[in-house]
């Protein structure tokens, strides 16, 4: 049985290698590639997922995990062999439904329709895009169909990112979150706005950056398993265990910018850190789902990096490295520029608290499209509608309306956006359990430490990568199944207190 | 047929994918890759180069090629279709002839003996070495036994990098250049040396480094499809024709460094670039051979790079980026300095008169180390020998002695040194037929102008890439074949001038 799961590994590091570097190729197209590499790199990267998808959906994988059934039936559920077989099958079962044509296709298009969309949006062009969208939704379809039996079309779709859940489950907690969000955005958006002009001065980039890397370092991102590079959208990448890198754009006139993004992506590469190094290059080795990883980005961006504790250590230093421009601004300006709560047009510029009615918004409207409810040719005046109702104000057009996201013009409609808001949700209940048991986690955070924090999530969460599903990982976590409590708690505390609400 | 040729390209660029995705990773692993990623690195790319061995070596490619005979056959040889089925059919029958296994123990021999001697060499430890060297030896030796019927064993090694050369036929070129260069190099050395000291001043990196890009783009090196980054050592690398690289490393206290080395990499990158773009992907998109490959690199580093005509208009523009070193020192001194000739231990740095003596002694020890003649464990003492009857110094230590150089100990002895004399002789054969198209060379270099010289390389030599042989190549370009007339001449006139000879 050992030699046919060596067998098994070794087939499954070859494919990581494929994918591994693809990811490099990618990583190199966002940052340092000259503009005539492109036509090749795009041929070269869908020769590597193909070779992986091939190598992976090939009858050889499908043999050992059958052969090691009775060998994973003999093991605890939590041994890693026996995880490593279950994740594996998983995988497999769901990659060897898809044909390698929809898959290519879906690659092929989904590249096209990207390229389409980085010159229709600044022309504001949705016409452009129409049909572009229109196959994107067949496509998805197509997809979702290689998976009959689901309850709702878009059941598969977000099963490939966040499994477990379904369009039921995550209606039902988008709305309970929904009833509790509108009042608090109502009473906020009644008062006069926070006052955010200090963070819109002249802030050199290079010292902005520096200042980000040494708050991810304290935070415990490894620079020596990891790098920051600039690129046009902030992404995290992984290489292996020992290669996590991140990326980040800075503006000189908009201090925020750089530095949550910074710490978000810091967030997501932290947990691909640190998964358990003997899961290198095994399905294994990844964070186990959208929501989950997302819960990571957002409690180091959010919960950590946008409350008052971290501030108290960090807004001196701040301002040494600022002294023109913050040495008189007090904490409490800066801290409450930082929260500014407004309803606003972009979904990437929103605050914490406005931020997940722009998730429910698409999620809705691509269970719209889906469903047949919604033709793709009235997207637009569907979200200003929605746009309205929800945030009460229209988008000016399209660029800055239904253009604004990359994601539907990836190829693929559906799966894409849930995973946003379950990660905010996570974050306060992931965090709620680590204070009960470590109390002192916000005065280590008002002293620049964070190692009790950085430790608890890796012995927790990090390390076991896909071992667990991410509801067993929130069970296992907080001893409760997913829950909006903690994150309604959250909200409540710190905005109250912010906007003085009742 | 045309069915079948598609087929073969298909074939052909996926093979071609994996390579490249490979030379990323080993670019990106020499400039950027944090050290956390070396061991799951040192495994992709083992993967990446295994899968593309395997693709290209199993049987579809050679069925093909039967196929494509007729048709072959029934073309010119200088057409495209048919050069690329004589090339592809070459290199097919030279890498089904390696067993799988032999090609992945020295890939792997050849990954693990490199990193003993980078401990090895600071530490002057040759033991440390000696006996992954011996098993270079060995695997060297069963590489050329794959090849059957030479004359000599080495005559495959130097059939992997020189096309069409053999130990008999390069012994024969450096035999008659030796004559030559010791009475050159003896009259030179009894001289008082030349002063460079105006070069080992203190000269800020990023204007050494903006200097010589500006330079490059001068003689036409694209920057919209390359880019220049620093690494350890300088190397060259392509991940399609619209993205070839370049790295250079830089010396704050010694200005030839880097301004050389970007010139030389330039020239090989130019080479790349330079390919026919209907070649992109295949296996005629490389330059022919390391000879060739080098008489790029040295004709614009050292043939122009090292002029005086160069230098008549880049002087004061160096001079204007660095005033206070150079303002006093005039275009004479600073002439002599960079073509000083002397007696030196390292071959990198050696001038252009003395740096065939370096190239000479080590494809002479090769040699014996494979004919049996040389024991590896009295390879320091030959090397010794050699030196002080060559250059009539002796090495104080093995780091600066028999270790210096990188290549025996990256798996493989034999066949890596011949290509940079035989590049040195080509440069200079190559240079005298552009003049003799365009006698204006000259002049228009004085100008700072290299349109016309870029232009017929490009047109005689670059957009070729592997369709001609080296020898097809000179032939076709000098009217004569390989011949070391015109790199004397030029070696005589330019230090004859220099240093007073006869």
């Amino acid at each position: 049985m050992e030699k046919k799961l060596d067998q098994l590994k070794q087939r499954l590091l070859e494919v990581n290698d494929l994918n591994a570097a693809a990811a490099l190729l990618y990583w190199d197209q966002s940052t340092y590639m000259p503009p005539g590499g492109a036509p090749a790199r795009a041929r070269q990267l869908a020769t590597l997922q193909r070779l992986a998808h091939e190598k992976f959906t090939g009858p050889a994988i499908g043999k050992l995990l059958d052969a090691l059934r009775p060998y994973e039936e003999s093991l605890p559920y939590e041994s890693d062999d026996a995880s490593l077989i279950r994740v594996t099958r998983r995988l497999y079962e769901r990659e060897v439904k898809v044909p390698t044509e929809l898959a290519a296709e879906m690659s092929r298009h989904g590249a096209e329709s990207y390229q389409v969309w980085t010159e229709a949006r600044p022309d504001n062009d949705f016409e452009r895009v129409l049909p572009y969208l229109e196959k994107s939704l067949d496509l998805s379809r197509q997809l979702a169909d290689c998976f009959p039996g689901y309850d709702h079309i878009a059941d598969p779709l977000i099963a490939y990112s966040d499994y477990g859940m379904t369009v039921a489950t995550v209606a039902q907690v988008f709305g309970e979150l929904r009833e509790h969000l509108v009042p608090i955005v109502q009473a906020i958006t009644a008062q006069p706005p926070a006052d955010d002009s200090c963070l819109r001065l002249l802030y050199a980039e290079d010292q902005q950056l520096a200042f980000g890397v040494d708050v991810i370092e304290r935070f415990g991102y490894d620079l020596k398993r990891g790098r920051q590079d600039k690129t046009h959208h902030p992404f995290e990448t992984k290489f292996s265990i020992g290669d996590v890198r991140i990326t980040t754009r800075v503006q000189e006139r908009f201090l925020a910018e750089a530095m949550f993004s910074t710490m978000h992506e810091a967030g997501h590469a932290m947990y691909e850190q640190g998964v358990n190094p003997a899961y290198e290059g095994l399905p294994l080795a990844r964070g186990t789902s959208s929501g989950m990883h997302e819960s990571q980005s957002r409690l180091w961006e959010n919960v950590v990096g946008r409350s008052r504790g971290f501030w108290v250590y960090f807004y001196s230093r701040l301002q040494q490295v600022f002294p023109e421009q913050l040495c008189e601004v007090p904490l409490d300006v800066f801290y409450k520029a930082i929260n500014k709560v407004e309803r606003s047009l972009i979904r990437t510029d929103a605050d914490e608290v406005t931020y997940n009615l722009h998730v429910m918004l698409r999620f809705d409207l691509e269970l719209a499209m889906l469903e047949g409810a919604l033709e793709v040719r009235d997207l637009p005046d569907a979200w200003r509608a929605r746009f309205e109702s929800d945030l009460g104000m229209a988008p000016p057009d399209h660029r800055d309306g239904v253009l604004q996201d990359v994601h539907w013009f990836m190829g693929q409609i559906g799966g894409v956006f849930q995973g946003y808001t379950l990660g905010n949700i996570i974050s306060a209940q992931v965090y709620e359990a680590a204070l009960k048991a470590h109390p002192a986690i916000p005065d280590e955070i008002e002293e620049g430490e964070f190692g009790t924090l950085h430790g608890w999530l890796s012995d927790n969460i990090y390390r076991h990568g896909r071992k667990f599903t991410a509801s067993e990982l929130i069970e296992r976590v907080t001893g409760q199944p997913l829950t909006i409590a903690p994150y309604i708690r959250y909200l409540k505390t710190k905005y109250g207190e912010l906007y003085n609400l009742r």
